[in-house]
């Protein structure tokens, strides 16, 4: 499976994937689930949103599992991210299949559309719409960095960009989803374990923080004479790691803007955006407030004036603690580890599909090691035997859920 | 003369000035110099690199006394920085008419072609090409942002790019140039005088500094694992200043490029340029070595590679003392000003086409009091009672240079 996969949309100078949503490399990847599907004898739909489930059962029975993740990418992604939970799904029918279990409900593998965010700008496009978290007119107004706006880009590909909306109906046919994935950082390494469980997502936002000086010359304006933002910026900077570091929390400066940005000019605007994350609101209130106070505090002494707008905000998502601890259940027991030992359970700062469904249906994630944390980067990385103990704890979960 | 030119190449909603190179707004600006030099009687030469020459005399006799400056500005440049320096020749000369004064040497009024740079990001490429600085090979080769060579632009202005290079002959015929400008800085508000006389252009220069990390996971990779080069960087930009202000030298972090600039990216390379400028050679060397240093601890201690590159220098331009010092013995003793005041002599951070000349040809420039000190902005200002001030220590250089 990953062999044919692996070389779509993969960029030959960076080794990353540019597989943004509705572009020719998306396309393939939806032939490929396509092909997945037929291969095992499963009914493909594909949803009024573009996301895709293979049936295997009555896709109208309801109280289903349904298990899998997404295949879009961030820009120059790695290739696990996404990816590994679909593959990991099919690998764990075929696992559940050669132990010749019987399913009792009926079972459903999905591949979500754009669930990375890439093209428009907006993470989980397909769930959110699904789940009634996104409305139909707000997707429509949705544009890629060359102005295609979604529905544009939706009927290049040949879907009905007019279809899109709440799918209620279906999302209540599903009794338990469950999604494994890459970890996105070191926890599992750290605790040496080659999977793990999802307790939450963490509450996270970004803040978008507008710094305004005063353009200059860069070779005759005085120092004393100066509004630089960008010193306050720069200090703004070294005070959200020192925020974050004390409370345990993460925050980071990513992305800017600068006008005029010119080698010989002061700038008259800094526009640094903050994201930040922690494992609960009060921690995450606590850090951005210390954040904008010392940026406050700086921008006054500076004669720059400080602008800070929040640009959007996700509040903490809990997976449901019975279908967790089912899991755990499930795993510590499972003839496959034998051991006996719990598998550890922990927070990430991620968003996933699997948070936006968790409002409209019981859900659950399985993380798979990655020794290095590294992820949205082509040197993003699971090993092949950890790869394989996720896909034995997926099908050990699955048997649990669908086949007693 | 101010209100033809004043609409020129003015942006509606900023209101500062965009008049590139070859543009619209830099071919009306040139229609206004030959229609100031028709009314005038002079005789208008455009030369093969497209400075524009307004003549009163021979101009094949040789020592000529010339002044000028340029027509063009920065993105969202103010009214004065070039045509302060082209206006008051015209009106110098209206002056020196009215006074009845007869010349002696021939006299040619001077708008440089692309001093700012701001198209094809090299300052005084007019001036470069004519002294020889700049080859033809060289300027051929410059582009602007949309990709439009120099040629190109030049040609569809409706000049010969062909013709451009040096221009030995023409320079040798110069005796004395002599450019007056806004002041760039504060200097003059400072001592009180609306006049000053410069001593020389500082060295400067420009250095790109790449700080390369790890691109990962801005929500899910712990503080200890990342390596931030936005994090470096800021403490670069802080280090600068330090730096600059322990030596009484300017320096500068304007312009950033960050990559891949994604609000939940910790980036994998921040690139920031560092314009830096001071009083002597030994002074800027330390600055430079000093904000170097700096950030090669930071860079270390965080893990982050950094390269260094000088992009560009300009080292400093002494303007000829003998003139210089001529020019303060014309004012000194001006009737126009009657106190016997010195002048003050003062250095600047900023290029101009007087530095570039002055290793062909005896230059020498005026200062007019820039009451904010801002500069390349739309609030760049020189009070009317100090623009006229000007204009009169201009005609009485003139005067004692070109009719004794």
């Amino acid at each position: 499976m990953w062999r044919e996969l692996a070389p779509i949309g993969r960029h030959p100078d960076s080794g990353g994937y540019r597989r943004y949503a509705w572009s020719a490399a998306d396309a393939d990847c939806r032939r490929w689930f396509r092909a997945q599907a037929e291969a095992r004898g499963l009914t493909l739909e594909t949803d009024r949103n573009g996301n895709q489930w293979a049936w295997l059962g009555d896709p109208l029975a309801g109280d289903a599992v349904v298990t899998g993740s997404h295949l879009d990418s961030v820009p120059d992604g790695g290739a696990f991210d996404g990816p590994l939970g679909v593959v990991s799904s099919f690998a764990a029918l075929d696992e559940l299949r050669g132990r010749g279990v019987e399913f009792t409900r009926p079972l459903a593998i999905t591949n979500f559309g754009d669930e990375e965010g890439a093209r428009f700008g907006l993470a989980c496009v397909g769930s959110r719409l699904a789940a009634g978290q996104l409305t139909a007119e707000a997707a429509h107004r949705l544009r890629d960095g060359d102005g295609v706006t979604l529905p544009q880009a939706m009927e290049a590909a040949g879907y009905d960009p007019d279809a899109i909306g709440p799918d209620p109906e279906r999302l209540a046919r599903i009794g338990a989803f469950v999604e494994l994935h890459v970890e996105q950082g070191r926890a599992l390494d750290l605790t040496g374990d080659p999977v793990g469980i999802a307790s939450a997502i963490w509450p996270h936002g970004r803040w978008r923080f507008d710094f305004r000086g005063e353009a200059n010359h860069a070779g005759t304006t005085r120092l004393a004479d100066r509004r630089d933002p960008m010193l306050t910026y720069a200090e703004t900077v070294l005070a959200a790691r020192r925020e974050a570091e004390a409370a345990g929390a993460l925050a980071t400066f990513g992305k800017i803007a600068v006008e005029p940005n010119g080698v010989n000019a002061i700038p008259s605007l800094v526009r640094g955006w903050l994201d930040s994350r922690a494992a609960d609101q009060d921690t995450l209130d606590a850090v951005v407030t210390g954040i904008e106070r010392a940026a406050r505090e700086h921008a006054e002494r500076a004669g720059i004036d400080l602008d800070v707008v929040r640009e959007s905000f996700t509040p903490v998502v809990e997976f449901r603690h019975a279908l967790r601890d089912e899991l755990g259940t499930i795993l510590k027991g499972a003839a496959t580890r034998g051991d006996g030992r719990a598998v550890p359970v922990l927070g990430t700062g991620a968003g996933h599909d699997a948070g936006i469904l968790s409002a409209s249906a019981p859900t659950a994630m399985l993380f798979v090691r990655n020794p290095t944390g590294i992820s949205h980067s082509p040197a993003e990385h699971a090993a092949e035997d950890d790869c394989v103990a996720g896909v034995i704890a997926l099908a050990d979960v699955l048997e649990g859920l669908a086949c007693r």
